[in-house]
């Protein structure tokens, strides 16, 4: 009897991979990742020259990304379709060996992976290899403090109403928010409603060779990739003698 | 002319360091890394074993850590007087040699290193790799979903005001509270009175061998580390039928 291992990828750049899951996918013989239909699929990107010879490739290919709304019925059905069939497939690879799983970021953190493991835990064994978080890649490719002191941090989908991103967004010291894409446009209104947006960073592809970073307020808005992040340095509290810095 | 390279060692296993930083500390000829006075220091635990024969180490040991109020100005004006002292003895090395600093987690959220670094950029090489954060290994301890769907999650120093936490917890799916120790007595005050007192977790050395989990509302509030994490996971939007799970 195989395990599932879900193992994190990190921001991007392969060299930021833990040793584990490193281990982990330079050893496998079956590999499994989420990609868009027809696409390469950013996890399989990752760890391009990384695999073993002969390894067997799984592509679980979403039946749906952005094409219908995420809050329909149809969305909700199709990908719970898609997860169950997953479900039952990786389980049956599983009875005869260990299956990685590639998954970007952290697996436990907004990752598509949580809907295969709570329906694999009860009928496999799963293990999950934690990841450096797409977004401490960001703030690691601007390169500066992104929390001090006592800052709260708050992380928001770009996908929430505008009053509800302002709303968290006033409260907050430092700001991320993910799922940026088409949501753009409203996530920098919801920055200038908290008077945030002269701060706010936007950042594609953190830690990857061709990574970007532009104040947002300088930003094409309308051509924006689905998972760039948008940044706000937090302004924490800091020893005296820094408080000019 | 060397470099300061600033290691991000994530939440404490070492197998979940990144393979960059991992390179850089079995190569390293010179590490430095913070500790209490008297203490071993954690940075330096994680990687016993792990260090060439040979290797020089440079403990910065803290003047202060929580004997007297961190809004003081005599804390201010202790800790700037040792960041500053720092900053010149890490230069004088890094103009021989590289010099590897150890940090917990990832260096540029909530880290000490900051410090330094605001310091250190005007006058020598630095580079900074990302970590694993300290509150990812927390979740993975745990082992279930942070994040899902749509959550905002806020990050919240446990040094904060009661009505400022509460206030904050209120807002949030999702919720991390970093520096316990003494506040976490006013930390489940708090959480009380955003009614998610029922749902929080406190987390020690998670990924670590000694690792507890434990609800919060059994805990030992008079008896918490300084380092121990607290954690509410999020509620998020799922597809229809997993709502029942």
């Amino acid at each position: 009897m195989g395990r599932i291992i879900c193992a994190g990828l990190g921001p991007g750049d392969p060299d930021l991979i833990s040793v584990r899951a490193d281990r982990a996918i330079r050893s496998a013989r079956q590999i499994a990742y989420f990609r868009k239909k027809g696409r390469p699929g950013q996890a399989r990107r990752i760890v391009e020259g990384m695999l073993p010879p002969g390894v067997a490739e799984h592509p679980m290919e979403y039946p749906v990304t952005t094409e219908i709304p995420f809050d329909s019925p149809e969305y909700n059905r199709l990908l719970s379709a898609f997860y169950d069939e997953w479900t039952a497939r990786l389980a049956a690879l599983a009875a005869q060996d260990d299956i990685v799983v590639l998954c970007e970021g952290d697996p436990l953190f907004y990752g598509s992976f949580m809907h295969l493991q709570t329906r694999l835990a009860p009928i496999a064994t799963v293990e999950v290899i934690p990841g450096i978080p797409g977004m401490t890649g960001c703030w690691n490719a601007i390169g500066t403090p992104m929390t001090w002191g006592d800052d709260a941090m708050t992380v928001l989908m770009g996908t929430l109403p505008e009053h509800e991103l302002a709303r968290h967004m006033r409260a907050a010291d430092a700001i991320v928010v993910m799922k940026t894409g088409r949501n753009l446009p409203k996530i920098a209104r919801a920055l200038a409603l908290a008077d945030r947006l002269d701060d706010a960073w936007l950042v594609e592809r953190g830690t990857m060779p061709n990574q970007r970073m532009m104040p947002l307020a300088g930003a094409d808005l309308a051509a924006c990739p689905y998972f760039a992040t948008v940044l706000v340095h937090g302004r924490g509290r800091r020893p005296a003698s820094e408080a000019a810095e």
